[in-house]
């Protein structure tokens, strides 16, 4: 396989709206150059992609400072959730609920925004896994 | 060398509970796809291999609301020491603790938990890194 | 291409200096093993390589305690900006301005330390990312 069939692989742990907005600048970028990219959603971030909150207020990471969190508020324009979409429609974009976190929240596929495509156990994502791996 | 037989990378930096656990998780998950791991201990996940204090409470990540917690506390059910004594029953997975690191906290060999193989130099562990790296 | 000529691209997002620490470890670490480096700024990390405050406390990761603190500052001998200068030296290592967050915080190149090499668009900085993708 060459090195630009190769998918990329967001495992995306926080649930912060400037690590989710970074994860899907990432993932536009990856699938405007044609490649395709797994999204692998734990903990926090699947917090953040249940269907009655995906748009609410998901806070910064706790390092942005007073002087900062303006100008990172200020930057989205595009939600991070509209971005996927937009990634989605461009390339072949996968985004998977990770089974453990599912349990975890006790959340089923009904409780999730239908941008969440499957859940799936860690060996499947690993498996699908050849091409670099991110975790946000 | 084919992509499957390229190591996974994992470069742990954090030390609280839940990234450890997702980092043990990607490792199980690694090692049943009979994929060799490395794992390189950094920082406060160094600190968070301390033989007398592994098993201790290492908090969540500051990022966690007091409405997840108590579900990601109640997650796991399984310790990620236990997770990465698995993974290393069931695959080839490799921990070493970086040079740096051990010198920042003035740590020898014997303060760490066995689960930790050897004392490794950034350069070393590089020269193994072919395949995907991932920083948690 | 073999795996050791693709280039570790680094996604440096968080602008602590504990992170940039352990960035600038590994890119040194890279260049090193004649590897090259590609380095993407985004949101607090760019903010962080401003001209005028590129020495100045970055403060560390919040999860750090404490009892770590005191060892993590005082392990830092040499600033991550001088690391990042020695990796330039020693291997091909380009620093590479997110264009988006050079918006997010309405910053221009004359406002950025000399480091950084230039801006550069997600998609660019994708198309050249064949190897290892970590996000810090």
């Amino acid at each position: 396989m060459d090195d630009e069939e190769r998918p990329l692989s967001l495992v995306l742990f926080s649930g912060t709206d400037d690590k989710l907005s970074a994860a899907a600048v990432l993932a536009v970028g990856a699938a405007a150059m044609q490649r395709p990219v797994n999204v692998f959603l734990q903990y926090y971030a699947l917090d953040a992609f249940r269907r009655d909150r995906i748009h609410a207020d998901h806070a910064l990471s706790p390092e942005a400072t007073a002087a900062q969190a303006p100008a990172v508020h200020g930057q989205h324009a595009e939600h991070w959730s509209e971005l996927l979409k937009q990634a989605k429609e461009v390339g072949e974009v996968g985004i998977h609920a990770c089974a453990l976190s599912m349990d975890m929240f006790k959340l089923t596929k009904a409780d999730l925004d239908p941008l969440v495509d499957d859940i799936e156990g860690v060996a499947a994502f690993m498996a699908d896994a050849t091409g670099p791996m991110v975790f946000i």
